[in-house]
């Protein structure tokens, strides 16, 4: 799979700073930008150059790093790591992986500062942990579409939302990882991918990393997926995840309830992929979880065009939140969850 | 509602020419493209300068008399009527009005050359024939609101989907009609408008003349129909039609199919406006209906700007079928239709 995957890395630490892929430029330009402060990591989160509940994750790690590089001393070094959290956390407000990264850097300074060493060994262990976190979460992917690869047979067609692909993650993707497996063994499996408004991740991200790495990707707008089902070309859906709560509701890019619904009407099983890291055991239900909203420009202006009357109200909700009645499986790096999830899910941390 | 309605006109008949809205520059710039040839006619609706199954219908019937005006006898002149038809008929496939109108203005023309009248009298016979296919629109719009607003109820939210207002028709619409006369009688309904991905007439064109009327409108993407139901806001969709089956079945703009679904799975009803010429006993079922199928463009860069990477696949129909089962009744100007609707529909027809 390794030599497969010829994707864009979105992240990349190198030199002391992290090299951050603009998103919202591809699939145009593909363009690096040179984070080397807190700040601009968190302006790069908030502003979507960087997204993807994974990638976000990693990208706050390394924020926190860069963060608290420059403290001359142990305490000052240990206060940035909890200011820079706390500050990280507010970029955006859905993904708990987010949360979670800066939870475990935090917990690795704690660990750093009790061991009486240095304040270069504890930046360099800080360091580690981001990069660890970064690694990990490739590995993860890799068995998130092992497990994903095991429901799909050849010459299916598979409809998914959004980019939860290599772009939103370290490296693979995590609804996206099977489709590059089942390429490299030779099965051949017909992508449909909706473009996702607004800000369009299916189009420019999906269609884009798929089409690269010759996977037989389809793009339609969002409002076909209905159509599509009814002609039976969609054998299955698979999506990623910001956000699943105890009980199995998933948090996900606006218009992943509506897919859902469709699927569900349709006979056709809906499928979650995700990391540990998204499930969050800390919030009871799909209600709890924080829906951002985002500006009326994205929808009235999205382009660099004006398409739609000035003034006018716009709703625009980036996520939404499907109810466990409507998921057969949530898919992780330890194996496929069914319902009753929230047994199940709670199981899978007490492994 | 005729003082109310102050919305822009899409076709003017005026000075031996057709005054035709090009409703592709729609919010940013109002244009009116003089049309004098019958190959004017069917570039306009070819490439959706004019669009809205009636709107289409009557630019139509304009084309055949603009095509027709330069015969130099009666024979010539009939002939104009038969070729042009035939012309306009390959301009776009799926809204049987056109077919409907160009039909009329045929019947129109063979009853005027059975009279024995001059090649100027024939002339005019025909122009007064495509005026009166715009006038009535305008009064069965207005019927069809009268009808469609005895449904809903004050403080009510209604979802629809595309452009069937003012825009695509002589005046007043059909799904939007009933809230040109709600707001006229004091009712206080909130719209949700869908963008209606890839050409966006719900953003360029819906939001935009119920915002003008000062019409409580909300822009939404398509994918969040689902979610803005979920919340409980939407107690009623309505949309238009390019052609009802003589069972029932609904052949609408993209995305119809997925909204009539998504409101199904809510509960909630889902109604189709439509005058009587949308109605195509002919067609037995929506299986016949031919579906147009546009370029890949008009997803990939459709606002002036690439959204999809080079050479990727797309699947772009234009519109989509949506079964009789989800259709909870067809509003005409000759009233409200419900299942039955193969037996209900043919006595519409026998009144």
């Amino acid at each position: 799979m390794t030599t497969l995957y010829n994707g864009l890395q979105s992240l990349i630490w190198k030199d002391g700073k992290l090299d951050l892929l603009d998103q919202r430029l591809l699939p145009e330009e593909i363009v690096y930008l040179p984070l080397t402060t807190v700040q601009d990591v968190w302006e790069a989160i908030f502003h979507l150059k960087v997204r993807g509940a994974p990638a976000i994750g990693i990208a706050a790690a390394y924020g926190v790093v860069l963060g608290s590089h420059t403290a001359s001393n142990l305490q000052e070094w240990q206060e940035a790591v909890i200011r820079d959290s706390a500050y990280l956390a507010t970029s955006r407000p859905t993904a708990v992986n987010l949360f979670w990264a800066l939870d475990r850097v935090k917990a690795a300074a704690l660990r750093l500062a009790g061991q009486s060493i240095t304040l270069e060994a504890a930046k360099e262990g800080l360091l580690q942990e981001a990069i660890a976190i970064q690694s990990e979460d490739e590995e993860t992917n890799r068995l998130i579409g092992e497990y994903a690869l095991s429901l799909f047979k050849d010459d299916m067609g598979v409809l998914t939302h959004c980019n939860a692909g290599g772009l939103a993650t370290a490296k693979y993707g995590t609804a996206l990882a099977p489709f590059y497996l089942a390429k490299e063994q030779g099965m051949s499996i017909r992508v449909f991918a909706d473009e996702t408004r607004p800000v369009l991740q299916g189009a420019r991200l999906t269609a884009f990393e798929l089409h690269q790495a010759g996977i037989d990707v389809t793009l339609i707008c969002d409002n076909m997926a209905g159509m599509v089902m009814s002609k039976g070309w969609i054998d299955a859906v698979i999506v990623g995840t910001d956000r699943v709560a105890a009980n199995g509701d998933v948090a996900n890019k606006i218009g992943t309830y509506s897919v859902a619904v469709l699927a569900k009407a349709h006979g056709i099983p809906f499928y979650v992929a995700c990391p540990l890291s998204t499930i969050d055991l800390e919030t009871p239900t799909g209600a709890e979880i924080p829906i951002e909203e985002r500006s009326a420009e994205e929808v009235t202006n999205g382009f660099g065009k004006r398409t739609a009357p000035e003034g006018v109200k716009v709703f625009n909700p980036a996520f939404d939140v499907t109810p466990n009645e409507y998921v057969t499986a949530i898919i992780t790096e330890k194996g496929i969850i069914q319902a009753p999830f929230k047994e199940n899910l709670a199981k899978l941390f007490h492994q």
